[in-house]
């Protein structure tokens, strides 16, 4: 997906969020939204808004002298989530579609997005009680529960720390499949890492990678060749969230999207509603509308 | 008042409205957006926002080739004004304290701001509803009673086209005084012009003056030589709306500002609410708490 103007205002809104959530001086918060600011006036609106906000974040990052100024959410995140997890998986077992209720709960993880929602223990909670009620496209849900029964190779792309645990109950549900669970490169925003998927358990239940880069995102063109060869030869990509999603919708290749809704640019590029929970399908590759 | 960090979205998004209400092509909007952050990213920070939003404001009717690209919005403003001017006229003098009546009905017309607001007859209407009942710092009205008393030269600072219907009705009851009606000396978003104070009536109320400058508030550096006379000689200044308090706040004159309270960062600065009504005396100059 290209970045649009909305963006903009959007993605500064989150720096802004990001200095203070990250312990910047005030008197340097100014000239540090100025950086950013010279640098999205570079920006190439071809590319996606995690391209971005990857710089965003880098410069961020710089300013902090912290290389995972989000690590103590992150460890939040993820313990609150193991809290639930023992009781979710029993949910799971006990649904008659196991499968089913745990792409749910994979979808209630993804509320643990720290650039757009502020870190509440509650919000999770509430969100746990809808997992199983929450309008879902279960046309969409069926077609994925094929395609995972005729897989041999599935890929899940992570998105944020604590939703890794999430993550990993829906892995328990694929079946004896060869599952790899990518994760950032490196630490940006509160996405999850190799790091915070051990934390996860993740290291028992898939195969653990990489993908070489510190965008919220999967940008192709930045991912490490081991990344890029599992992602090819995977007979199935689940990739979570909005970030994978702006990044990879016109990638080439048939990916299945479990997202929420987050921002009135990916709901009308999705033709949904801002807070309702999505399984897409990739489409085929699009132009930019306005031409390079 | 300096520009705070957290006017940099907020200002990106307001011009991301502006491209869109001034009709700029769709495909041209993210290269404007850039000249926007490029400019934002140049600017001094002790320099208050309507210093910036006046650069804004310039990019964008450059683009449009339009001088007043607000123009019919403004019309729109002043005949919903105008409609309801003889009833509230009406309600003015049937009131037992009609000043105090008529700086209430100058606070509602403050909502008339298309900056921040769409144009909405109905958000009008229900403002007017409220105009006797709304909370009001009653000791500070009785304060800038009394200085309008012991006062002969007064000077009023328009905000916004519509506004000023009501800005007149107010003027009608400063009693007999030398009356100067400030306007913006150049069209900018929908404030108020020499041609709007003329189409709302105020050249038959008050002696009519443009500021000499393009800017949405009053920048003493940029104004022009005799609106600067006269502004120094009034014995007393009633402001209207932010753009007017967020330049004057620290001018070192004495002032009344009468606005709405729009955004977080004046709810802040003047210990309000979004949504508050405020009559507010201009404080001591203050320096930016980071330095320069």
């Amino acid at each position: 997906m290209q970045t649009y103007p909305d963006c903009i205002p959007c993605l500064l809104q989150q720096a802004l969020k990001a200095t203070r959530l990250c312990g910047i001086n005030e008197c340097r918060v100014f000239p540090v939204m100025k950086r950013i600011l010279r640098c999205m006036a570079n920006f190439d609106p071809d590319l996606s808004p995690p391209e971005m906000a990857m710089y965003i974040h880098r410069i961020i990052r710089g300013e902090c002298g912290n290389p995972d100024p989000y690590s103590g959410m992150k460890h939040q995140a993820i313990a609150a989530a193991l809290g639930h997890e023992s009781r979710i998986r029993q949910m799971i077992m006990a649904s008659e579609t196991p499968f089913r209720a745990a792409v749910r709960f994979a979808l209630v993880g993804n509320v643990l997005d720290f650039a757009i929602f502020d870190w509440n223990p509650q919000r999770l909670e509430e969100q746990l009680e809808l997992a199983l009620h929450q309008p879902l496209d279960e046309t969409a849900l069926t077609r994925l529960e094929k395609e995972v029964e005729s897989a041999t190779k599935i890929m899940v792309l992570g998105d944020n720390a604590g939703e890794s645990v999430f993550d990993k109950l829906l892995i328990e549900q694929l079946g004896r499949k060869q599952v790899t669970y990518a994760v950032r490169g490196n630490p940006t925003i509160n996405d999850v890492t190799m790091a915070d998927a051990v934390a996860s358990g993740l290291n028992n239940t898939a195969k653990l990678l990489g993908n070489g880069s510190d965008a919220p995102g999967t940008l192709l063109e930045r991912v490490s060749g081991e990344f890029r060869r599992e992602f090819d030869s995977a007979d199935l990509v689940i990739a979570k969230g909005q970030g994978n999603y702006e990044s990879l919708s016109n990638s080439g290749r048939r990916i299945f999207f479990l997202t929420q809704v987050k921002c009135p640019v990916i709901a009308r590029d999705l033709q949904k509603r801002i807070g309702d929970w999505v399984i897409a399908e990739s489409k085929a590759t699009v132009n930019s509308q306005c031409g390079a």
